[in-house]
């Protein structure tokens, strides 16, 4: 189906956003007044510049506080109504948005209010505009979208039809089946917005904390459906208030909404994509640094060995159990140390992974590859971490691991068996995102890697509340978690972390402890709080004090696990799971949030 | 009353936090419990360093869920709450708040409620330790105050009293009437929170929202004073969840929240400030420049004429009506350009307003004056801008005015009366606020200045959401609006504004215009609007439009108003009211922001 979206839905001046939302790919915008009030472009202007970049201009929006009113209101509303009817003729636009009223002028007649708007509809008729008439879940007296249908099959004009909007229907939990019966030729036009589900006043809601489909918790893509059983065939258009999007790279977030509008038609059954290919789990955890030594002294106190050099590039792999972890000296910046660029992801089919990420408009990452190297193909999250897509040792299939050259063992940096430390594998992965592209994060994630995002969780730093909120493949297979600071002041820095897996989290503290691994020290205090907390027998809970393990459990199971102080921005957690346990320890989060300001001032 | 503060309320360690509030000059502490276990001290160094700090620890908080449950979870609630009691015993601390239960272990029976907490209080007071008992907003079956009370006047135990907290008690909107029937030594603690009114799930705007007294909508004092009535004797204690201050300064925000209890204890008729010498308007705005070319360019195209020299520094006094600007050009920052450092405030009594101020906490700004300059006293704003207290030209008293030399009339950059451009005086100033700190400054001038603070409003920038909050002196006397940017990042080079009035703007801005002032040019679709929306006379808009002249209106009279382009950080606005329009223009901000990116960007 076409695409649009209301230019209120972009940062920047109209003219910025008409080019971002062109090169995002969309047929039309809805021109939101205000952007068109504060443009030093004519209407004229407006009109070219949208031919220009083959936009076309579906919607002029919004027309307010019009229907049933007294007479001499109504002269006025009319007058008003003449004045912007000029307007989009200069603009050309065919279609004006006209919301229930919430004016105190406005009566509790819907018998005025169809009057009215059959008489706006034969004006507006005489300049070739159509009005669309939605009802505003804040309206004053029409605030459902079947009592806006009522009235305006009342008034009964072919230049008047309603104008649905997923946000206004669904967060008055109305009931969307009821679309069904508008016959889709008097849907002129239909608003697409998610939310968050959010107990509060339904008009800051919808002003502050919109989203793009697939970002909030509102089934958009039912709403969708159902729109196009009634024989909708107009555009689906995008229409969020959101504060942070207002203040992000308009270039950036038209991209995010064209591919929330890609995978919204998928989920509705309206268009196929390219099928998902959900990873399995951890192919690679790759690590750049300028100055390696910090960081494989780390991974050899924690066990890993190095096992392979590149055959082309100044890359060491480095193994223990099914945790493998790159390090990478090229393009590396020295003065922020050691970081996570990029993480693999084993895939069934890696080639229709990347057909589907770039479908949803992933950058696919440039490949400097090796003649000979083994084919590998990576796309860009939004957060800049590149994903690549791997087969690792499937026979029949060449393998990236292919690519390294053995290095014989006992060299130096190298471990033999009798010092792994029992890791098995990469738990998950914790990416600290960009502040103005953590929405963004959910659903890139969602949509293109088919991995199911939790609840949004704040966690207390002693600076301030960062959220999280993870994304996990089924059955837990991959799991990353999200991180979102409290503020966009020095994000860069913020550090990422591999989480290790082990089945005896015990045994492994053990053995890192007699090696002298730099772990993040607990505050005695905590343990005083769990043994209060879940009535822990003293031995277990001196033997998680001893080694500086956190616990925590639900319903499902256990979840122990430590950490390694910070390299550069990284840090390591070994993670051990008992029974179904799905989280992350979040609980924990603040404990092991303020002891890592302690470590980094080095002094109690 | 002595004034304590919890630990929540406040950034970083809980070494800072303590720190922080034994600076701000409080008596004691609310230790909240996850700060404690995050903490790498151990209970008994807390305990010294608070002793040492002359802070008491008046509260611990908080345990949860405890009562009114099955006699299994029952036992394990008292081994829990033994755990904490040994807690309590190493920190020194002799109170315990507990929050109603929210568990869905918790049965809906006060009988085996009181029967639980009779029995806590009992184990606790074996400790020497009492139980305060506190109804949650969200309480599972206890959610009011004079529940909680009832509940704790059954338990009838000596060492269970309840623990009354101001945002809990009126986000319900419970009358606190009913406090006075609670015998005042069963009030064992006192928490204080103010909150802006929102509609919002009350756990939401609890954890996220809540600010000091005064800050927000709730009446804080008249709950004080109702408790107070009932016979309470204990800490003032502030406990604020707000995520905003987790991420300012913790000695700033300490300074913050302490000015916050002197002036509560004010508005409750407790206690007794120096007086309040609300302004009557403005004596000057100062202007710090390296390079003052742009700036007195400015000044003289406005009309201004340099009338004055001062005796002893860099200082060039400019007048134009009532209308005083000081352009200063020692201690400017070249790069940033021209910047507003200080006002001038009339005052009818300078040292008493200055008493006030330092009683309140505001820095007094050094004095930096010669041995034979007039006094002139000034404190510092929340922003940093100094704010002089001036009796101007009044008879028996010296004036500012007679440290300037006056300067000859023709001299380069003056202006003979012929030259003038009707401005009278200024009208308001605009202050971008630090975004960590904007709850601070509307408190600042209400309690300091005796200024009103108006309801905050949003201001579309192209690049996001300013709010801007305007404090006011009875009748409009004095006008300062203050904005806050969407986010915290480049705050340093948002601009600043002096509005100046004018009786006759459109005679003012022709004036202008002749003389080729750079106006602010305004968008050709703001009038096209501005037309349809107030149907203004064809001739009327025609001047509006012609000199760039924007337009308000409101219930009681109407508001015109034209900027300059901005020079450094500043800008200047020339405002006409009539009738007793009240406002600032804040339905054109959106256009005024466009039109200054615009401007800056030197191109459509």
């Amino acid at each position: 189906m076409r695409k649009s979206i209301a230019t209120v839905s972009l940062s920047g001046s109209l003219s910025e956003k008409l080019t971002a939302v062109a090169a995002a790919g969309f047929d039309g915008v809805e021109i939101f007044e205000n952007d068109l009030i504060a443009s030093p472009l004519t209407p004229e202007d407006v009109r070219a510049r949208a031919a220009d970049l083959g936009l076309a201009i579906d919607l002029y929006q919004p027309f307010r506080d019009f229907e049933a009113v007294p007479d001499e209101v109504l002269d006025q509303n009319l007058r008003r109504a003449e004045s912007k009817f000029e307007v989009m003729e200069r603009l050309g636009a065919d279609t004006l948005l006209v919301c229930s009223s919430v004016s105190p002028d406005a009566v509790d007649d819907d018998g005025l209010a169809a009057e009215h708007l059959n008489l706006l509809a034969g004006r507006a008729r005489e300049h070739g505009i159509r009005i669309a008439y939605e009802a505003l879940a804040w309206g004053r007296h029409i605030s459902t979208y079947d009592h806006a249908w009522r009235v305006v099959e009342a008034a009964d004009h072919p230049a008047l039809g309603t104008c649905l909007d997923s946000f206004h229907i669904l967060s008055r939990a109305s009931d969307p089946r009821g679309i069904e019966e508008i016959p889709g030729e008097k849907i002129f036009f239909l608003q697409l917005a998610d939310a968050p589900l959010m107990a509060m006043d339904v008009l800051q809601w919808s002003r502050h904390y919109r989203c793009f489909p697939g970002q909030g918790g509102l089934d958009v893509a039912g709403l969708l459906a159902h729109t196009v059983r009634a024989g909708y065939r107009g555009p689906l258009s995008l229409e969020v208030f959101n504060d942070v999007f207002r203040q992000a790279d308009a270039g950036r977030t038209a991209v995010d909404a064209m591919r929330s509008l890609l995978a919204l038609e998928e989920s509705a059954g309206l268009a196929a994509l390219p099928e998902t290919v959900v990873p399995s789990g951890f192919a690679f955890a790759e690590l750049t640094a300028a100055d390696t030594e910090p960081l494989t002294g780390m991974l050899g106190s924690l066990g890993f060995a190095r096992t392979g050099r590149h055959r082309g590039k100044p890359v060491e792999l480095w193994e223990q159990g099914e945790a493998r972890v790159l390090v990478n000296t090229s393009g590396s910046d020295r003065r922020s140390g050691p970081s996570l660029a990029a993480v693999g992801l084993e895939s069934a089919d890696p080639d229709a992974a990347v057909r589907r990420a770039e479908t949803l408009l992933a950058p696919v990452v440039p490949r400097r590859r090796g003649a000979d190297d083994v084919p590998l193909d990576a796309v860009a999250a939004p957060d800049g971490t590149e994903l690549f897509f791997c087969r690792t040792g499937r026979s029949g299939h060449p393998s990236w691991t292919d690519d390294f050259t053995p290095v014989a063992a006992r060299t130096a940096g190298t471990a033999d068996d009798g010092d792994r430390a029992g890791v098995t594998g990469i738990d998950h992965v914790a990416l600290p995102q960009p502040w103005h592209h953590f929405d963004e994060a959910a659903l890139f994630y969602r949509s293109v890697l088919g991995l199911k995002p939790d609840e949004s969780q704040d966690l207390a730093d002693p600076y301030g509340l960062f959220r999280s909120r993870a994304v996990a493949g089924p059955g837990g297979t991959l799991r990353i978690a999200l991180n979102v600071a409290p503020s966009p002041e020095g994000e860069a820095t913020r550090s990422q972390h591999i989480a290790l897996a082990t089945d005896d989290i015990v045994a492994t503290a053990r053995r890192l402890r007699g090696r002298g691994t730099a772990v993040l020290p607990i505050p005695a205090n905590y343990y005083d709080d769990l043994g209060a907390r879940y009535g822990l027998p003293a031995e277990r809970l001196g033997v998680l004090r001893e080694l500086d393990i956190l616990y925590d459990r639900d319903g499902s199971g256990e979840f122990f696990h430590f950490y390694t102080v910070t390299v550069g921005r990284v840090f390591f957690e070994v993670v051990q799971r008992t029974g179904g346990y799905g989280g992350y320890g979040a609980r924990n989060a603040t404990v092991r949030l303020a002891a890592q300001h302690t470590a980094q001032l080095g002094a109690v």
